[in-house]
């Protein structure tokens, strides 16, 4: 038997500044416009619903972000994150291909989301937020976000897409247990709630309905602000965390990943994931990103590449990205993370540009692959995640069918302990 | 700040031999009676519910046995698992002691259960047994045998005590996940279960009603043994690979633990932690060793210590140990998996000579403590858990009045992702 290889990082080696992509691509992004005029939309605008260090974030150039200690210190309480040998998997399948994965569930919520929660936290108590108020679906950026809450002296108000709701008891008692004050969506405490339970008063909901409902609250008070978990620039930038250990760790081991996969929603953790190794592939190293997502919601396998609005009733500003049209209300899924119309405009145009791909997934395929992994890695994964590994079993059985010793990397984005009635 | 402290095992210092505390104590124990005579059973006895390779494990005096290759492939799943340094809570709590916690959250189940299910579930595939049975109180022990029965080709039975059933109907869909068979107990399937169904059709149940149904239905069948997730010597065997693998760990940072805490149910995560330890102590070293208990369940603290039966009906050895009596119905506190009536021998005889002390904690304290650590720590703990984190904090507060430099270290035997509704 082969030893089971699982990499952290020696305590030197932790990684101290975020990797913003947009400092080295050959083309720029098109920018966000303001959904009234059409025109640019300026930092002041945004500041109805961000405050003043995130928009900088969101628009900055720079190469390297600095993460403030007080991030660093949180960080640190689940980073490094392993990179693990998926050797039984790979035994399983009688595969040539290496397969290893990047836990993310070691989070204390148990999933990526931290890693950007715990920074937006960060930033809206330094600029004196006294709320933050966001959307979530099947629960993962809400715990998140509570989480982060709690940490930094924040109150958190999350609106949870009712059919997650109902499906995921357990995320709403985690968001209770860090003190978050969580809603159905649609709710009838918005107007854009209301619109919606006007015509099915037990509308299941959508990402977009309950992100339109969180805008709409923040722009009626005062001391609140919106906080997104994924799409927007900033969220994928905190996320690169993930790319930046992950490239110490294979390289600790002598590895160089030929593909590089993850599920796709907004695009946070294939973002996070893949943006630190895109110079590599401009430099002409044969690497490919495969970005996997729901057939039942195939934003970037059929979606248009043009801008939309990133809520549904269109108080986002307008995004140039692959969208389903901001009025799609997917089926009752039950990876409620990737319920998402729209993808982030980064991930967007790197599929434009051919720089990454993109494949979708039935259900039944991704539970089976689900399945499979709980019982030879003994980690259960989160729904949205099962799209990744599902994809990773494609890649490593054409891998075999080839003869091909491919080294196929992936982000085990979150567990699903808490999705646990999902597979009943 | 200071840097987090997280310590694993370099890949050539794993664990590789169980340690036998037996092989080393300055007397011997009081051996296990047949029920039915009162004399001390014979291992043809026991071989109607274990097999052959668990009775010799259970009466062997060699102080270090050999974890099977097997076994070994599958710890190497999660294990070595990481300790990790409380500093969040110390600062929280202003203490001068140094805190920190072996993180048994870490196993595909969620808990330190999964050290023995392993264990229990290769000895018996080897010796050709087709089913294991067992009950299960919060369902930690249940989920960790049925993944272990999955790795090793077995059918698995769980009895799961009423209460915990209709509490934490997760873990039945993890237990089913696993393809486990799960019932609840008292169940119409067995005459212990009718006994107790007669006087209550709702009866909350109880570990030893369960352990009486599983028992029952062993001797009953062929093919089938019992499995026992704590309590007896061979289960704290398998888990003396926490305190091995502990005692490594912390040699590797120099530092020598004056106080190791454990909660205890029927004593295995306790015994596992501490046993490593007991000959420091005999030889002289100043170590205490605080088994945490719930107050509505004080076998250590209140029970008296004297022969018993481990079960309601009467089915299994009778043992020399703490008891409140087979008929003890506890209270239905969350902590489901503490809910017994009696305690390890090996962990009563400790007591007994006072090389170990016990406490017992409200649950309103135990409930605090738990929701303290997940907010500073960032580790949801089991209810169980909790129970040694509401014992670390006395002693913590404790060191702060007395101004003392207590190394505190303690076993997070299980995360309470899948009891977060106690917490609500």
């Amino acid at each position: 038997m082969e030893e089971r290889i699982r990499v952290t990082l020696p305590s030197g080696e932790m990684i101290k500044n975020w990797y913003n992509v947009k400092a080295d691509l050959p083309f720029k992004l098109d920018p966000p416009l303001n959904p009234k005029t059409g025109k640019i939309i300026t930092p002041k605008e945004l500041s109805a619903i961000f405050c003043p260090s995130i928009i900088e974030q969101e628009a900055t150039d720079e190469r390297y972000i600095k993460i403030p200690e007080e991030v660093l210190r949180e960080y640190a309480v689940f980073r490094p994150t392993p990179l693990i040998r998926a050797s039984f998997l790979e035994e399983y399948l009688g595969t040539p291909a290496k397969i290893y994965y990047k836990y993310e569930g070691a989070s204390p919520t148990g999933s990526h989301k931290t890693n950007t929660a715990l920074a937006q936290a960060y930033y809206n108590a330094r600029d004196s937020v006294e709320q933050l108020v966001t959307e979530t679906g099947a629960g993962q950026w809400g715990s998140a976000l509570t989480y982060a809450g709690v940490k930094f002296g924040l109150k958190v108000r999350v609106f949870m897409v009712r059919v997650s709701y109902n499906q995921k008891p357990m995320r709403k008692h985690m968001m209770k247990l860090f003190g978050g004050d969580v809603l159905e969506s649609p709710s009838d405490e918005t107007e854009s709630g209301l619109r919606f339970l006007k015509d099915d008063l037990k509308h299941p909901g959508s990402l977009g309905i309950a992100i339109s409902e969180a805008i709409e609250t923040v722009l009626k008070s005062g001391k609140s602000k919106y906080a997104l978990g994924s799409v927007l620039d900033h969220v994928l930038l905190h996320q690169t965390v993930i790319g930046l250990e992950l490239k110490k760790q294979l390289k600790l081991i002598n590895e160089t990943p030929t593909v590089i996969i993850g599920c796709h929603g907004g695009g946070s953790n294939f973002g996070g994931t893949i943006l630190p190794f895109v110079l590599e592939k401009l430099s002409g190293q044969e690497i490919r990103f495969l970005a996997c997502e729901p057939e039942s919601c195939p934003t970037l396998t059929e979606g248009e590449y043009r801008y939309d609005y990133g809520d549904s009733s269109g108080f986002t500003p307008l995004l140039k990205m692959y969208t389903l049209g901001k009025d799609f209300v997917p089926p009752k899924i039950h990876a409620g993370g990737l319920r998402y119309h729209g993808s982030a405009p980064i991930i967007a145009k790197l599929l434009e540009e051919k720089l990454i791909e993109a494949e979708n997934f039935p259900q039944e395929e991704t539970f089976q692959a689900a399945r499979l992994f709980s019982k030879v890695e003994g980690i259960i994964p989160a729904p949205e995640t099962a799209h990744a590994i599902a994809g990773v079993i494609r890649e490593a059985l054409k891998a075999k069918t080839m003869k091909k010793e491919e080294v196929i990397v992936f982000t085990l984005s979150g567990h699903g302990l808490l999705d646990l009635s999902a597979y009943s």
